[in-house]
């Protein structure tokens, strides 16, 4: 191997077998808008997972995708953010309150980075901590799988409800 | 009479007779910070009015309410705009989705312009309009009664969810 080879592969190598980079938490999403809501009872196919009350948040980015869906242009821009955060609904008295934080669900989407689940990066952090990820290296099976189907929607579910 | 006390009581008559100003449409609320939800069911005794699955928003001068209630400075300034966006819950599949808007109520605060209704306007808007008006003239029966009990918290029921 000469000299250049091999000095190429010392600096290139690491990054090649990285991990693809993490998903930073969505700090002040609580202050993003708002795109909808839904409630996931006991007998839901996902009442495991996604049992509770949950409130998908996008940042201006993020609403710009929605935009481009609705207009047929079907791509979220780079450096959109959706959260998907899950609280316990607290059932009682005929009504559903919202309880303690589940988990904060995250997409971000960057092509490049990470090209491999259709330019999204996802997380999940557990109950209110801001360091504690549920999904990690899990991504492509925790996550993607399911939002694979969806790729007409640039794999997203939600819909921006006016 | 006086010509003067006759010109005052012309020019002041009118203002003294007219109904209280009305509660503007809060347009771009659906940007508003989300402060929290909630689902009422059947057999809830707000069912009939209430039933579905509501969202809280609020202005930027209502978030310094919120943050005044929170720290014990118990009053929200004039300009706070609260709206209680109410959806019809359509239940299927056991989950709940939101449906049809029913009605878009909205507290504003102004103690010099509503200072009979503890400080805040009150109007309801019809499903999706802007000017169908539900509460007009009613506001002191069909919002503040319910609200009056709620005096420590500046009327207001809803708090905060981080």
């Amino acid at each position: 191997m000469s000299r250049k080879l091999l000095l190429c592969a010392l600096v290139l190598g690491p990054a090649i077998a990285a991990e693809p980079p993490q998903v930073p938490y969505p700090d002040g999403y609580r202050q993003w808008t708002h795109v909808k809501s839904m409630v996931i009872e006991e007998g839901h196919a996902l009442a495991g997972a996604f049992g509770g009350i949950h409130h998908i948040y996008a940042n201006a980015r993020a609403m710009q995708g929605y935009r481009n869906l609705a207009d047929g242009k079907g791509e979220f821009p780079d450096g959109a953010v959706i959260v998907f955060d899950l609280l316990e609904a607290v059932r009682g008295g005929h009504a559903q309150q919202e309880g303690p934080r589940k988990v904060v669900g995250v997409m971000v989407k960057d092509r490049r980075r990470w090209a491999a689940t259709g330019g999204w990066g996802f997380e999940g952090f557990k109950g209110d901590s801001k360091t504690e990820r549920v999904v990690g290296r899990d991504a492509a099976s925790a996550c993607f799988a399911c939002h694979a189907p969806q790729k007409a929607q640039d794999y997203t579910f939600s819909r921006w409800r006016p």
